[in-house]
């Protein structure tokens, strides 16, 4: 039996490109005791898979690595006394079309009344990055101003929708006018600003939001949070998810100094992993599933077909292809 | 009667000029039922008032004020029931070498077993500033590596020696050989680096510290806080306390990103205002004071002589002249 598996063969300098993945064939190996052969549904790619290939998340990536992220997968067959055929499991795994995978770290999904894609989209660690890191770090209060960058994102359509239930003013950044159009309507923002239209998002933000920013849950990094950043309040709390911006940057990227506006204004700037908050995770996705079964919270996502289309898809990220969670449905 | 005071007579734009400063004279009012005579003995001058020029820290400084700082002074006449002549009394004062004043902010001094101008300097706010941001921000653990930027000053050499006691590893960074001697020989310091000769400082904290660094103390900002922040361990915490060397900075610095940073680290950088931890003050200055009777913490001051000397000893702060806490003494 064979299996399709994509590798990492060149490390990216910059922007990530389809050469530096290889598809690949391979026999696998038969089934042993405490084994299970599985058949990935969904593959999850994420930003943070382009830190990862700079040794700044876990697990790092290495030349010669095949790609690893969150998937949801069928039990085929299993070997393992704690699952079954046909069950459904999440986890980390790597991209391969089939897998033989020990239970490690492996899921079984017991709770199927929401989409399965949701599962790694909105009840998944981007949904749950955008409540953790937005209640622990972010700590808004009622009345307070929120700038959101990446906000048709994965996380921050998530974050900014959940600012909104919290009583607050919410201001989304975005990279297109349908995006715009998505955070306004559908995720009931505030306001939008298409930051690929907008000559200064500075003297914008001051028109929409003369009272200040009390939170900035950022996704991007750059320029655009350099504008963002100059208009924080005192106290103001500088939540970290992703710089994606950055993250394609050769070394030597500069901008302006941030620790005098610290000083100056009192701020918290903070990065986090959302495996930290593992413990709490059950909270969380119970808060999000309420929050989608009575209509207060939307989602979107960008599904793209096919095993090898993965890498595209990844690469994507950093084009703003998706609205909402990027997955690949095999 | 009259009463010498100090006026802001230009905005610095830049390093403070002695020509941004007018000495003026005045009658003085006669006292009045509620008010107070006092007579300062010691005034504090303070980078953070630098910041106050800028609008960027209480109370703001702008053209035609009297500078205000903290200050020890003598009740020369009580017309006040809470205050009796003869008291000395701390508190936010203007600049005046005699001044009427209401008992609003002023607190008598009960405790005299300490040198007087301890209480401005290591039982102070600078003292207290190290203690609070260091523990409450910082949250150093035994055997962690801390370093210390501005670490000969008044709040760096009293937050290197908390870290001390605390059992971590505490490296500081200064401008002079004499207070690298200082630090390493007094303070106790596990090492000190001058900044002024080493020509890489990243280099240098590769040798000391080759295990990272797992919390900042930071009182200068710009290039040292480039290199040092570099050097951070995940999860590092960097204390902003100050960063003098770009108080004086024309906007429009631009150094290295940091967000980049902040996500691959997991990094947590915050800014505090000495005035919010108020309420703990007592506690604050009853563990300091243990500490100095105990022989666990050292302090040094740098006491200019003279009234008229206050612009010069302000400026002098920006030019590296004190070791520990900068006073004048009238």
């Amino acid at each position: 039996m064979k299996s399709k598996l994509i590798r990492l063969v060149n490390m990216p300098s910059g922007m990530p490109q389809i050469d530096d993945f290889l598809l690949e064939e391979e026999e696998l190996q038969s089934i042993t005791d405490g084994q299970l052969l599985l058949k990935p549904l969904f593959i999850s790619v994420d930003p943070y898979l382009r830190v990862a290939m700079s040794g700044g998340h876990p697990p790092a990536l290495n030349v010669g690595d095949i790609i690893i992220s969150r998937g949801i997968a069928a039990v085929v067959t299993s070997a393992h006394k704690d699952f079954k055929t046909g069950d459904l499991v999440m986890g980390y795994m790597e991209w391969r079309d089939l897998l033989l995978r020990d239970g490690a770290d492996l899921v079984v999904l017991e709770d199927k009344n929401m989409p399965l894609s949701s599962y790694l989209s909105v009840l998944g660690t981007t949904g749950l990055s955008a409540y953790f890191a937005l209640n622990e770090i972010g700590k808004p209060k009622k009345g307070e101003t929120i700038v959101v960058s990446g906000a048709a994102g994965a996380v921050g359509s998530i974050a900014g929708q959940i600012g909104k239930l919290f009583g607050c003013k919410v201001i989304g950044i975005v990279g297109s006018d349908d995006k715009a159009d998505f955070i306004k309507n559908e995720l009931r923002f505030d306001a939008a600003i298409n930051y690929k239209t907008t000559a200064d998002i500075g003297a914008v933000l001051d028109k929409l939001c003369p009272e200040g920013i009390d939170v900035y849950f950022d996704n991007v990094g750059g320029n655009i949070s350099d504008a963002v950043i100059s208009k924080m309040n005192d106290y103001g709390r500088i939540v970290v998810c992703g710089t994606i911006a950055d993250y394609n940057d050769e070394k030597g990227a500069v901008g302006p100094r941030l620790l005098p506006l610290v000083v100056y204004k009192k701020l918290l700037i903070q990065g986090f992993l959302i495996s930290d908050y593992k413990e709490r995770f059950h909270e969380g996705r119970a808060q999000l599933k309420q929050w989608l079964i009575d209509g207060s919270l939307n989602y979107r996502e960008t599904i793209v077909k096919g095993f090898e289309q993965l890498p595209a898809a990844f690469i994507g990220l950093f084009n703003g292809k998706n609205e909402g969670k990027m997955l690949v449905e095999m």
